[in-house]
């Protein structure tokens, strides 16, 4: 092989990467604009001036390239809450926490489309690869697992933790992580605060609070001190 | 006016709700089988046996056809609500509470694609009526909180209640009913009970916790009782 091919390739490498890249942001300003309606394969054909079979060699289908977008979305997810934590090492775990809950819904405030997305698709079904989304979402419970492990001396759970959930909640650890020494009540904190910041969230995006006259700042840190405590 | 215009007036309405009926019964049918994206005015038109026009004289568009939707299902939650506060007046307090996120529950559950067109609109934006939602969610509320302010000797809350939030939970309640003697707590409890469990039933509808190997069911009751412990 000449140089030259091999540079050809790469190149044809990048440009692709490029072109990918462009499909995907045009399709996130669709969302952001209408909803997962509203997005068209044909309406990113033209605004990037391409045409539609060329589109389709990049994304197979619109079904293709949604699935892309939430997954792709997944992973920015985790690594913003993976540059949190890093960015907050030399933090008490407590505020750890806090400042991970707060990345967590500050990704949501700032792109609701693609919060919407993520939460409203459906692990294994359709085009989705849980070979990728899996992952990510696990990449954000260990962050948040990592705080709470830590915080100092945590209150027992009121309700306490029954054994059959106990039971799951460790087999679903160990299904991750077969060294996990995680204690089942850090676990259900973990999914606790999954659950709690995403109900506050996901109505907050929606204006609910507003509605109400409520601050969502003053509940939302009611909820994470209440995971805290 | 004669007995017969009378009568045929009355049919005409009739006939009126009736069909009126039948196109949410087909919009639904639609939304169950491919979400929001899925509703197309041409499909019920054509599955109703009618001309578009003839339609379009039911719903000006298929926007005020997805608003009634919304606002209908916010209706039949709370009546839901309602009526199993009513079934379960002689229970205490906490059993009753837990009939209630059961029944709340069991209607996402029961029509998923009716809970996420009702928590996926804003109030306020587009064609939605807030006369007609703001007062289903709010006899929503009110079930919950007959219940939770009967919860005997609350414990009190953890972490406490700071003046801000409370100052705005007493003025949403003051707003809705001028003669409320709810406690800011309760109204606080009552608040997250909504966020709890919509946290818990919207990633449940998903199939998150399937993914995970952790019954819902388990989860739910956990979170049910740390609302009333």
């Amino acid at each position: 092989m000449s140089l030259n091919v091999q540079y050809e390739g790469s190149r044809r490498t990048h440009l692709r990467h490029e072109m990918s890249a462009n499909i995907r942001r045009c399709a996130y300003e669709q969302l952001a604009a209408g909803g997962a309606e509203s997005l068209s394969m044909n309406a990113i054909a033209k605004k990037l001036g391409v045409s539609g079979p060329a589109l389709y060699r990049y994304y197979a289908s619109r079904e293709e390239l949604l699935a892309e977008l939430v997954t792709e979305s997944w992973e920015e997810l985790a690594a913003r809450m993976e540059e949190t934590a890093a960015g907050a090492s030399r933090l008490s775990a407590a505020e750890r926490f806090r400042a991970e809950a707060q990345a967590y819904r500050r990704w949501a405030l700032d792109s609701p489309h693609r919060y919407r997305l993520l939460n409203g698709s459906r692990f294994g079904t359709g085009a989705l690869d849980p070979e990728r989304i899996v992952p990510a979402a696990h990449r954000t419970m260990i962050v948040v697992l990592g705080a709470l492990v830590e915080v100092s001396s945590p209150r027992g759970l009121r309700p306490p933790l029954t054994p059959e959930l106990s039971a799951q909640l460790l087999a679903w650890a160990t299904s991750r992580r077969p060294d996990s020494s995680v204690p089942p009540e850090v676990l259900l904190r973990g999914l606790l605060a999954q659950t709690r910041i995403h109900g506050v969230v996901s109505l907050e995006i929606e204006g609910y609070f507003d509605q109400l006259g409520i601050d969502a700042d003053l509940l939302f840190d009611h909820e994470v001190d209440a995971l805290l405590a």
